[in-house]
């Protein structure tokens, strides 16, 4: 089955104390996307100025992903500009320049409206909405956030929560939701706010499930080397979700191994800048690193 | 096989948002040595003053740990007083009274100095040479540390490691004995100052082993409430060492599940103030852990 991903398609100016990259190819669903196409069939939905290289929407067709959701509006493509400390954790964003993203609307083709896989990737609460409600039935909706969101659209994003089966944000926006220190005393008070399956991202310290069949402790890839984290997260959620629409029998039996997937995914995407290195990868040197990473958890 | 474990012996202060406590049966050693003795015989080493309260003792003897080469000296137990925040990972330090401590020069007894496994739990390195000096080969040797003796007694602690086999620390120690932001490129460094097996405590985010045979990614068990995280990091390497004593083969073939069965003891630790959940702890509750983590960690 295929993934219908929304987010931000953008151009990342990426500093790191090794090197600086202008206008590499970022955005939430791009990450996702090229991460979830490994496994399924995806349905990009963005939005990109008359700027974009071609050479980008050429990377996207590559990965076979389907770019009728794509719309191109006069202006300029949205611009992120960042810069990373050296312990490659803490990052400082230098530059916004919203462009063709400030007015998106996010509009479904007909054809997308009956996906089964739904990725509301890292956007505007407001705008997931947009999406879930075009959406005929769909049977696993997924959606990441950022502390931007919380801090600026609360209500959106709780109202959103009713509506999603899936919610996946990192330990310290878990931390500004719910006032609570205690990651699984985090996860208990965001299931009560509606999704079943909460997914908290904790970076080169992997991410916790919390399920109905219970928790699940999912390992990161060992880097010895990170070039540019910036799209990882996007990328295991991707990862996870592109899984999922592949494999048979329910979520429930196959959304740790899913997260493996997104996480080893998530790996390749720190070992370059933008997706460079993600786009490199093949499905055999994926395979490769979950077995590793299943020798690395045995006990 | 027993466990030979020299270390601090205090009474703990603790202080948390939710409690305080004065005078609780601390020290690397205490924490270590009830871990430990779970699974095998323990020799502690240690000393303390005529002030240490005869139900800590006492405690000590129903765990079976052997005291003959705990020393009861002249003056005040070592005693250390600490505060945490309310997110329970930031303490300070409120005060400090060496006493019998100041002058400890641990002694072993004949018996002793056979003994196969060593832990050398946090303490000054220059103690830690001392008792490796006085062991008759030693089949394996583990020492912890922490940021004190990387700042104070460095040349010490460097020179150490070429003794030992195994060694234990945290991720910022690790990076400040370094100068590594990644945790493998510290590893790697670390690996060739000596030790053959590695340990990067990273506490509720687990630990890593690097080791011959690979890494090891360790989880943490899940915790819904951490009372007080004193001492839980010596719990780990005390627990791990008991369960390495008692089983059969190779350190190689038993370090991992001996890593898992450190963890669990270190769960317990967290759970209350002191040793007060710790002793409490009965093998049947440690083992219904272990097989939770299994089930946590299966993908």
């Amino acid at each position: 089955m295929s993934v219908l991903i929304v987010g931000s398609t953008a151009l990342d100016s990426i500093k790191t104390p090794k090197a600086e990259n202008p206008r590499l190819l970022g955005g939430s669903a791009s990450h996702a996307a090229v991460a979830a196409s490994f496994f399924s069939p995806v349905k990009l939905i963005g939005v990109v100025g008359e700027d974009f290289p071609k050479n980008y929407v050429d990377l996207f067709r590559r990965h076979k992903i389907d770019l009728s959701g794509l719309q191109i509006q006069p202006g300029k493509t949205f611009h992120w500009s960042g810069e990373y400390e050296v312990n490659m954790n803490n990052r400082r964003t230098l530059l916004t320049e919203l462009g063709v993203f400030e007015n998106f609307t996010p509009h479904l083709p007909e054809a997308h409206k009956k996906s089964q896989f739904v990725l509301l990737a890292n956007i505007a609460p407001a705008l997931q909405h947009h999406v879930l409600d075009q959406m005929k039935k769909p049977k696993f909706v997924v959606a990441d956030t950022m502390d931007l969101w919380l801090n600026i659209a609360l209500a959106d994003l709780v109202q959103l929560l009713k509506r999603i089966d899936g919610f996946v944000l990192n330990d310290s926006e878990a931390h500004q939701l719910t006032k609570e220190d205690n990651v699984f005393a985090a996860l208990k008070k965001i299931h009560r706010m509606g999704p079943k399956y909460v997914i908290i991202k904790k970076g080169s310290h992997g991410s916790i499930l919390s399920s109905p069949r219970g928790f699940f402790i999912c390992p990161a890839y060992p880097l010895h080397n990170v070039c540019d984290p910036t799209g990882a997260g996007d990328s295991f959620v991707g990862g996870m979700m592109g899984y999922l629409a592949a494999a048979k029998g329910t979520v429930d039996a196959n959304i740790r191994r899913a997260m493996i997937y997104g996480s080893v995914v998530a790996s390749f995407c720190c070992e370059g800048f933008g997706l460079n290195s993600t786009t490199k990868a093949r499905r055999a040197d994926i395979e490769k690193r979950v077995k590793e990473l299943e020798k690395l958890t045995k006990f």
